[in-house]
């Protein structure tokens, strides 16, 4: 089954039909990465415009698509971005439609995944736009909790940390607000609590959740979604300092739990390392999921899956 | 016919034969594109070297050499040219003569390529050394011409904008001067008129030019090839604010008319956005004939095509 | 013979019988990169993290996957390195292990390669740790020297100019100590003797070596390497300027020896360039050996050689 729709800008775009076709997909496409990649994608380009830096997801674009066959240009930061100023971002992915096949973008002002796409002859997909979203992340969380709980309808995920500032946790509520009878603990401080635009959304769709600033009640989870607080978010960089590692979780306050911990990465303390043992640490492989979770939607959106 | 030169430094050693071959060549590499590209240049490795950054040029060129076949390493921006504070052109190419089969550089200093050509032992392109040359874009300029007017020889093109700094209508103007009959309209305010060297370079060669400021004399052109004005040529900033938009070709303008509409891109307003909707409007197939042509300049001088 | 170990992080760590193996199957590489290189590396990929920019040998690194049929992505620089402030190493490694097959890193910090091969799942190479090791460098010097001499053992050596703090001098002393009667003569001002750990090497393995300020005791070694005086180590920048260009190899100087002349590059006035067109002037040959040794090494630790 193809996807409804030529680039991939949001979550919000997704039925459940696409969600699982995708999810479906990158399960195949984890058989085929671990026999060592195919040609699916040979003599196809991915242009990775990479406005503001983001090496995790860069590589994991650029070797998704090499594991597929295909080849990588990249255009990343500073450099980048000071040539540009003052062409518009449509003028830039018409000119790059004139040379690759698909593209990938990650810029740091929001909205501007839908201008580039709007300018796109070839297929797009959002790469984070800033405080927008980054739906690929998303479907490689919802991928992992499928992969190491058995499901994703009936589960029942704490998420820690800056729920306010954290593009990952409203992208992956709005995607699991597409499945059944999920339940939400929030755990952050009054600074960083969810905002009403997404628990409007818990509510809209009858989806069970609680908020608390007490990270014990996550503990027995089905997951337990940490997040980092990002400085950048911050004027005041004491308040920053207070907040940064007011949840971290520790081996031992994992003792007896079955709760499957995963992180977005980079962490900067908010899990100590002694967890990394434990095997409910799941958040290296989440990062590497993200190879089959893209090799899926770049196969898909050039039509070849 | 393989090319008489090992590198292309400057348009200046192209004669009209050489011109005429490429172009064909190009015209073959765009049908070659268009069904996915081939194998020819499998095994081989352009190395990249952008001392000044240029996203467009660098990724036309790295999606030539993939279309190809062939593999791309690549050295951009601050890094490379702080690395190699210190390090003589010369040096750094007798050391890329090593690794690579072919190499492109652009660098903003003038006569910097042919430092570089002198020391490379593998062919080399220059891709723009500062207010010097830049004859792949001359080139994908006369690919454009032909393919949008259907020939060269008689053609009528109107230059506009800023003639005195801008590098692209100054290589185009010495390519065109090996064809017959081509008729030049130069509109530019007085601060920025085209340079004695090419208008002595239009006498000697006995081509029709013509100046003036007024853009309305250059919509009944074959071709208009609008320019940017480059802020960076420009002390005092006010100077380069009173300049930077005396032409703006709007869709209003072109009522009525045939002419095609070229620009080396980036554009910051010379060209209204009403006009990209007109067929009038070349410029972003321009970009992409870029990649044909050095598909074709990267086969050849790997003597290949 | 497979190598012994995963991960490539000292020279301390090879065996006399190590190194043959790597000199043994770079001179195999060699053949294959004349013959336009094979794709025993098909569908690997190697991850180049270089968080402090070098061209040189992340280009060398580069083609070298590439002359094998391998893929490549990049992190290198500025961007990469602001961007993982606040992740650790191990973190990085972690994650690159979940998209690459192998991982080259280079860092301005002595023993991030140790921590970095501590948490790679992932064969692993020192790309140049600070003032630490750099064992790729050593072993192409190793190669270069067999190549130019046609032997090791026996070997006599002058070093000359920055032995403080040239990481390259310590590497390959190291890796010389493995081989029978290898006599140093080592050449420096007062300022930038040979550190007493290297020397001490030498009296712990009986080699011979002496110590002196003048040059002329290098011209009738069987090889005469130069190093360039890194600015970044003074604080002073007088004593930096003092003390730069106090050995300058001229061709006048070499004029009837037969001494091969060494330099790791970039140079900075270290050798004129008259030097060049000599029969001695290997080093740009040396710089080529790059790619076979280090085609030979990504080979044997990802178990294909």
């Amino acid at each position: 089954m193809p996807l409804p729709f030529k680039h991939l800008i949001s979550t919000r775009q997704l039925t459940r039909a696409d969600t699982e076709e995708i999810l479906k997909v990158s399960a195949e496409m984890e058989k085929i990465r671990k026999k060592g990649g195919n040609e699916l994608l040979k003599g196809k380009i991915l242009a990775a415009l990479f406005y503001e830096p983001s090496t995790r997801t860069r590589l994991s674009f650029e070797t998704a698509m090499q594991r597929l066959g295909g080849e990588v240009v990249t255009a990343e930061g500073i450099q980048f971005s000071s040539l540009y100023k003052g062409e518009t971002i449509e003028d830039t992915l018409q000119m790059v439609s004139q040379y690759a096949d698909i593209a990938v973008m990650r810029h740091p002002e929001q909205g501007s995944a839908e201008k580039a796409a709007s300018a796109s002859s070839i297929p797009f997909i959002n790469a984070g736009d800033g405080p927008g979203q980054h739906p690929t992340q998303a479907l490689l969380d919802l991928y992992t909790i499928e992969k190491e709980c058995g499901r994703i309808d009936g589960i029942h995920i704490a998420m820690v940390g800056d729920l306010r500032y954290g593009r990952t946790v409203h992208s992956l509520s709005y995607l699991l607000g597409l499945f059944k009878n999920v339940r939400f603990t929030l755990i952050s401080p009054g600074e960083l609590t969810m905002p009403e635009k997404v628990t409007g959304f818990y509510r809209e769709n009858n989806l069970s959740f609680e908020e608390t600033d007490d990270i014990r009640l996550g503990l027995d989870a089905d997951v337990i979604y940490m997040t980092r607080v990002q400085q950048e978010r911050f004027a005041d960089r004491s308040e920053y300092e207070r907040l940064k590692l007011k949840y971290v979780l520790s081996a031992a306050m994992l003792k007896g739990k079955k709760v499957t911990v995963m992180h977005p990465l980079p962490r900067v303390g908010e899990i100590s390392t002694d967890v990394d043992a434990l095997k409910n640490a799941a958040y290296f492989r989440q990062a590497g999921n993200g190879v089959p979770v893209r090799m899926a939607l770049l196969a898909m959106l050039l039509g070849k899956a």
